[in-house]
């Protein structure tokens, strides 16, 4: 049996997971693999804490203990953020050992020094943890997909934000009452800021983006806009016209150019990413070879994350003297603009009920080179002084649809700023 | 640049495809892992059309010509079937020689000896392509799900079938209408057999079961059942009570003990495996740690099933010097029996419509055990002799079910066989 020694850097919700499963599991896997993993030392600043949940394993609340252990093979990393985590995993790489971290705020913000630090001396570095809990994502991309050119990926990559959505959608709830429930429930934080925006997403496709194109990507100019602005209206709307609407990463590739971009997204209800509901996560590949590969399952919580960072651990021992391609091969990624980026658009006007206003919006799209598709106006039964128009484009350019919506929303009539919702239905899944 | 040379023994929709996927993607692939690709040989009766169709390759009509060529790494097995594939495959491990192939028909049947061959020498054997076409499910089970215990395997396994179930459900067409529209797309064979009763899915069932579980399973012994006997209104009748039909392959495993099969089976309409349509399959994993990872895609084609391929390629490539575990490690595979098998059951029973019937009928049911759920009789406003009459069973054991079966059919005013159709609805994916 070959033994491999890890060092644990964070005993919290993944890394007490870890030691968990490797308890539980531990025999399991080395009948399956031939590989004995041992916890030789856990750095945490709550040393009694751990010392009091665990058996036989070095207790530390100095990083450098861990990095610096000429016995311990693999350094799992599992703070997050920014600092210290990037001195950690820069240490322990120079060093000469492999990492596996679950960080992908780091990854997606610093990867590229990183990644440059990996591919010499054998020395790996594993982030399965980082992207979709539980479910093998990256190795599916890295080496299940390895012959495939991906021509895109969709994801709905943050827990949180579908929860919420979900609910909104199938209970008729406001964002603020299904925000509530899913802190209530654990599933959102009590500053939700990093899911509700789409930050987690952003910081998650850009990092699927970097491993699937090979090329250097620069999170801060990837479009992240959150769902704070959707209503249960939008929702119902966009179930009455065949569609949901999910917060989706996506990241396209076409000749060369990147678009990489979260938002909420109306897609068809039969699209397969239509029906991953509640905290469940859902990754979709489309390889040229392959076409759609969908993997579907937990997100986000101790044990699938934990076991993601196991895989990782397994992954590295296997191929501990192998020399390995650095990860990113191929150069800075060229992004796509405004100007060309292609899609149809879900507008939400609230207008004045009064005779004209249609005429009106519909000129100064007309103007902007945007047909319309489908329109959706319901007689004004309430008190309310505004009432919601609802258009559906035909196939438009980003920058012509804002300039007209910046118009639209200047008019006297119109009270408050239009909600534009992107439609992805190019692929429908199921089919041919 | 480590070079990879690869011997192609059948040059048929697979084979021709991974040729394909080598001289289109072969440039990317090398950026990405440092592996180039040669195909030197390859192996087919229709010598003439392999020369037309391929460029600077030896072709030959004798498979000895590769597994004997010093020069080839890996042999790909593309024939399929029991023989020769399986002298081919013995011969090349025998010789040293890494193996990939598709066979699930002979990785099912004859798999422990293969398996008994490899893990010596750093000899291995890659069968991505033996389950699930494009879909990373075998990779996803060995290193993505490493550190669980595999609760349980459910998956829609076959094309073809879940195309037909589909038409069937979705345009209220009756299974021969179906059929015969999968065989003009395509999907179906001439003689539809291997597919529709069964036996396709389970090769794969007990394929997977052997890697999750790590024993020996004997695919005589895994019951497998098709869908000829499905009528359309069970598809309806189903969808009336919030299900769908699915032919599923299924392994449980409880204490040691293992159950694998086949057969169609009930699933809610919000299960993920119930929104798979058509062509596509999809596998659930239920891992202890994990719960539920499902993946999904296209599980046939030319171009999918070279993918699965060619990252069996590259992970042998990748590791060629290490040496591995042998795949089977804790012995033979414990069965259940229909004496502890627990579900629900679904029955259509044809009955003469005449007053008393109902209660002979759950008389029966009582006198075994099983009690009822909920009974679907319509009035009868057709000129049908025999009426259906569906039940739906409490959870009962398999062998009190078919007694009691057994029984009812007996009656004279029943007019043909009872139709049973087991029911899953133990996983609710998308709750907690």
């Amino acid at each position: 049996m070959k033994k491999i020694t890890i060092g644990i850097i964070g005993f919290g919700t993944v890394g007490s997971g870890l030691y968990r499963l490797i308890r539980q599991n531990g025999e399991l896997i080395g009948l399956r693999k031939g590989i004995s993993v041992e916890v030789k030392r856990v750095c945490d600043l709550r040393k009694d804490y751990v010392t009091k949940n665990t058996e036989n394993v070095a207790v530390t609340d100095r990083w450098q203990d861990i990095t610096g252990d000429p016995g311990i093979d693999i350094v799992v990393e599992l703070i997050g953020g920014l600092e210290p985590a990037k001195t950690i995993i820069m240490e322990a790489l120079r060093g000469g050992k492999s990492v596996v971290t679950a960080n992908k705020k780091l990854l997606a913000e610093k990867g590229y020094e990183i990644f440059q630090s990996t591919g010499k001396n054998g020395v790996k570095l594993g982030f399965e943890a980082a992207v979709g809990g539980g479910i093998p994502c990256i190795l599916a991309l890295k080496q299940g997909l390895v012959g495939n050119k991906i021509k895109s990926i969709m994801g709905i990559l943050n827990g949180t934000t579908n929860y919420i959505l979900t609910r909104m959608d199938e209970t008729h709830r406001s964002y603020e009452d299904a925000l509530r429930e899913a802190q209530q429930k654990g599933f959102a934080e009590a500053d939700p800021t990093a899911d509700v925006e789409g930050f987690d997403a952003g910081h998650k496709i850009s990092l699927l983006s970097m491993i699937a194109y090979g090329k250097r990507v620069d999170y801060s100019s990837v479009l992240t806009e959150g769902i704070s602005q959707i209503n249960e209206i939008d929702l119902s709307y966009a179930r009455d016209m065949g569609y949901v609407i999910k917060l989706l990463g996506i990241a396209k590739e076409t000749g060369g150019v990147l678009d990489i971009r979260v938002h909420p997204t109306m897609i068809p209800m039969t699209h397969p990413l239509a029906s991953v509901r509640n905290e469940f996560n859902a990754i979709m590949y489309d390889g040229d070879m392959t076409d759609p590969v969908i993997l579907y399952g937990k997100g986000a919580g101790s044990l699938p994350t934990a076991s993601a960072v196991l895989s990782d651990i397994i992954q590295i021992a296997e191929k501990m003297e192998i020399q390995e391609q650095a990860l990113l091969t191929s150069g800075d990624a060229v992004y796509i603009g405004p100007e060309s980026r292609l899609s149809r658009y879900y507008l939400r006007i609230h207008s004045h009920d009064r005779p004209g206003i249609l005429s009106k919006i519909s000129g100064v799209l007309g103007n902007h080179g945007i047909s319309i598709a489908s329109v959706i106006q319901r007689e004004n039964v309430t008190d309310d002084e505004f009432l919601p128009l609802i258009i559906m484009t035909h196939e438009a350019r980003e920058k012509d649809l804002f300039e007209a919506v910046k118009e639209i929303n200047d008019f006297k009539f119109v009270g408050k700023n239009v909600v534009v919702i992107r439609v992805e239905d190019s692929l429908q899944a199921g089919e041919k």
